[in-house]
């Protein structure tokens, strides 16, 4: 008998697995070439070359026992001092070591912040629509999730509502820009307003509100779009971020979580985090990895692939007569389905068309699909005939 | 503000860190040549030569997309195959890959499986004196840690007072063999004895019961003693495994968890760890060096290091009039302390005699003190004389 939380989420994430297993008997049946697969945000990206080369130079430059023991549960001194560095010269901010913790990716250090500052019944708020897993990481500290509903004119953040929604519970308000799935990027414009609006919630509420920027797709930024960093915007804010998918080491589960000195109660935060990293048995970042990316602060992916891909797949659908907002940043684009029921469009562009997309409604904002364009290019000009006959088969 | 179980556990953690800031100022004050710091469980062993070079091998073999990439939540198949094949061949066993799931750390398993198999309320017995973080993981799930009292003539299991605890809320008992912080291994019999207990029980109650063994200790067993494998003996029992200690990579967080068919709703069970890895934030183990420990299965530490350790430390206390069950295994011996206030004898131990002992009290056993001999020979040896005095100090 397993546990009623784990019964919950085992079955939101069967229908993920019913999807992998029928692309291998599409695959099977029809030929994997012939299985178009935008369901996985998975970087096909060889790391850059210097990744490869800054294991094999830590292995051979440090001591074995250095490498792979333990440390400080918040990761290297040295290696989060790099970290900070790196981040002062890109945005001008004032970082060091003491404002880093290491993380078992950004999934790890979302989980270790809700942890550290959310209490069972306590909220935290999103915008829809939003990465899925968020529920499950609330969930973990018996948190609630809140989404203000999606503004799908744009897909930038509704702040009229947010201001509704944030209540005596709000502890964190929790934002993905790039944007997976919708691929925006909010402004500076946004970021300042969001700020202004959550001072003003706190003085009201005499609460402290923390903004959690979620940012594995921080350097996946197109056309010379800036992301802006929120810490320079609002005292309370907080990042997380990973080298997922701008070094393509998902598999490592590298990151971390930039907590700065402004941010209300920093010495006790930044102790719980440490003691939280520790007994929700992380108990710090992979060593050998911490020092490797150490040594590739200034090191990104092929980007621009990622760019024509975008390009591509956005000139095809839409020429198709697909709409979607033109996606800034991220790998996804998130299209409006001809019809209201988004699950129902997934299963007929998989059965019918060999397309594997998922439904918007697993991002909290049914109606559209979310297509991941982390694929090969020839995978998107192959699926091109099927993308049309399937808006053809709804419009014909 | 931080949460309130966060406030609990770092009130909990600020014990420890207090004594490394200890340890630090003495270390400034009289040499740190001068400061006998037996407090942490940290391998001071290089690894063996074998995993630097299978790292080296991986990254030359395997392509950086596989290498670095997402995988099966549960970790590589081919990696986990080879992983249950060791098993069986040490064994004789018959797991396969859908019985192993790679974990960050045994620390990391623990917690996936607490979280697997209990509700909020659920209760995990386990043996004190017992490693103090498992009673953390077991608040992660808002679940109880009992600890059955210490039997102080053996520091094996009290299996009669087991039986008097198990209730229909208990669905983990939790055992630790080679144990921390005694060094004691649970015999064969032991086990035998323990598994036709809780299988009564569960008759009994109606209920399953899971007998899950943590053993990152299991390759430290000296003399040639041999720690029985529990799958053997009962069919409802789960193995928690990492190579932090037989491989000295603590930091790098890999182990596993051996699930066998035989458990209760085992399907139920596996779809659940698997969906469990990846919304507690895990995802997966860290790719790189699953790849890499797959290739040093038979592989260990120098165990003969820790082994004359123990000799010499075992020899020098009890010269010296310390009581202690000579540890079977691990790098831990629990010594009896002149005075029931261990607390107050680790206070002395360290302000004046400059050793960096923990009080039994922090595994829920008072009246002894925790000695890591995982430390180089010229400690233990210098460290004598102090330990001697420290003994005096309390019957002259």
């Amino acid at each position: 008998m397993i546990s009623e939380k784990m019964k919950t989420l085992v079955a939101g994430s069967s229908a993920i697995r019913a999807m992998f297993e029928d692309g291998v008997r599409l695959a099977q049946k029809y030929g994997a070439e012939n299985v178009f697969d935008f369901s996985l945000g998975n970087p096909n990206l060889e790391p850059p070359e210097s990744v490869r080369q800054a294991v094999i130079d830590v292995l051979a430059e440090d001591s074995p026992t250095l490498v792979h023991g333990y440390m400080d549960n918040c990761g290297y001194p040295d290696v989060r001092q790099k970290v900070a560095e790196s981040i002062n010269r890109r945005f001008g901010t004032a970082f060091s070591k003491d404002n880093i913790v290491m993380t078992v990716g950004a999934a790890g250090g979302l989980n270790v912040i809700f942890n550290t500052l959310m209490n069972p019944g306590d909220e935290v708020i999103t915008f829809a629509p939003y990465f899925g897993e968020y529920k499950s990481y609330a969930a973990n500290c018996h948190a609630v999730l809140k989404a203000v509903p999606a503004d799908t004119s744009s897909f930038q953040p509704n702040l009229a509502e947010l201001e509704k929604m944030i209540g005596p519970k709000t502890r964190i308000v929790l934002i993905n820009s790039p944007n997976n799935p919708t691929g925006v990027i909010y402004s500076e414009e946004t970021i300042v307003s969001l700020s202004a609006l959550l001072e003003r919630k706190q003085k009201e509420l005499g609460t402290d509100i923390y903004l959690v920027a979620d940012e594995p797709y921080r350097e996946l930024a197109y056309d010379g779009i800036e992301v802006p960093y929120v810490t320079r915007h609002y005292k309370n804010a907080i990042v997380g971020y990973s080298w997922s998918k701008s070094l393509s080491l998902p598999g490592e589960r590298i990151g971390y979580l930039l907590i700065p000195d402004s941010v209300a109660d920093f010495e006790d935060v930044r102790a719980a985090v440490s003691t939280a990293v520790r007994i929700m048995g992380f108990v710090n970042a992979p060593s050998l990895l911490q020092r490797a990316v150490a040594k590739c602060l200034d090191e990104c992916a092929d980007i621009d692939f990622y760019d024509k891909n975008r390009k591509a797949l956005y000139e095809g659908l839409t020429s198709a007569g697909y709409e979607c907002v033109y996606p800034q940043g991220a790998f996804y684009m998130f299209v409006k389905t001809p019809v209201d029921d988004d699950k129902a469009f997934c299963e007929r562009a998989k059965n019918d068309f060999r397309l594997l997309l998922v439904p918007g409604s697993a991002f909290g904002c049914s109606g559209y699909v979310r297509i991941a364009y982390c694929v090969s290019p020839d995978t998107i000009r192959r699926s091109m005939p099927a993308f049309k006959a399937l808006m053809e088969s709804y419009t014909k």
